[in-house]
């Protein structure tokens, strides 16, 4: 774009939206010229939004879940069953598996996968401080759920092998169809994954 | 989403982000998890560019183009024809329309078009600012550069009877194929413009 038309506040705002994953060029200005034109009051609700978010969060320091208390809400819940602990990569996949209902226990998030190809190797996860609340605590069971991709099936992998001398349980998410899933256009891995997984009817 | 277990930071982010247009709940909460993964200082600049958009911007008081000084570098830019006139309806279209190189003279920003679907009249618009300047300069050309849509339409027709009494030529831009347009893949509406329009080959 021509620096000479758009003001130096307008390009600043355009290069800091087109910086977010998934914003291009077009959007970052589109999304810039609404908020020229939004109430006076909804950049300044967008900034402050913002800068609270660093300034009130923190990671849990049982869970490294992101929280506004430490320890947070779920560690601390104790109506939560205490021995069954739900590893993940992200925070934001304690809020899909919440969102399922199907899990009432404690989670640990690795802040990451195991990624050769992106300089991530075990030290930069939080996986010493998984093995330490295994090392402390009493699990009945471990369930590794990271993401069905190479990343997370290997993250998975290395976990199983470090956490095996400590005798508990591992389990990780049945792979097969997704509900409402059409085997004509269901990949050939996932059909092999999901007759592997076959279960007996009751 | 569960509210226990999204700290309240996080959620207020993903609200304010969910309120820009194009930008559904998946997408606002991918922004926010992302910003808290980036570096401490991503979040803090996006925030402090969304402040100084609104302090250090105002509208021009001749075009009413969105600028930092008033009058805006291009209304004060002595080298641009000063007799002939565009007027778009957003800022972007001025940024489009210079991106196009093919037009040097001066601008006119009405924000908006008449609609009155969503109850715009012409006097929410800057139409009687677009007089006065007609009554006071004098313009050898006013291009109505609003979109080619039908409130685009209405509200040029509009202006092309309000201008009248000031004797000034009054053009629209060409409608026809886009460049690299296929005929095939053209509406019928377009191409019958483009038929109506077409041009004698020199």
């Amino acid at each position: 774009m021509n620096g000479n038309i758009l003001p130096k506040p307008v390009e600043r705002l355009i290069n800091e939206f087109a910086r977010l994953p998934g914003i291009g060029p077009k959007t970052a200005s589109r999304l810039t010229f609404y908020l020229l034109r939004a109430g006076d009051e909804q950049a300044v609700e967008l900034a402050a939004a913002l800068e609270a978010l660093k300034n009130t969060t923190q990671l849990c320091s049982i869970c490294f879940n992101i929280t506004e208390d430490d320890p947070c809400p779920v560690c601390s819940d104790l109506d939560r069953n205490q021995r069954i602990l739900c590893v993940v990569e992200e925070p934001l996949d304690v809020v899909a598996v919440e969102r399922s209902r199907a899990f009432v226990g404690h989670y640990h998030v690795l802040h990451g996968v195991i990624s050769p190809v992106e300089g991530v190797g075990p030290d930069d996860l939080k996986i010493a401080e998984l093995v330490r609340r295994i090392e402390t605590e009493k699990y009945d069971e471990i369930i590794l759920a990271t993401n069905a991709t190479l990343e997370g099936d290997s993250t998975a992998l290395y976990l199983q092998r470090r956490l095996s001398p400590y005798n508990v349980r591992l389990t990780r998410l049945a792979r097969g169809l997704p509900v409402g899933g059409d085997l004509e256009y269901t990949d050939e891995i996932t059909l092999g994954r999901a007759l592997d997984g076959r279960q007996e009817m009751s």
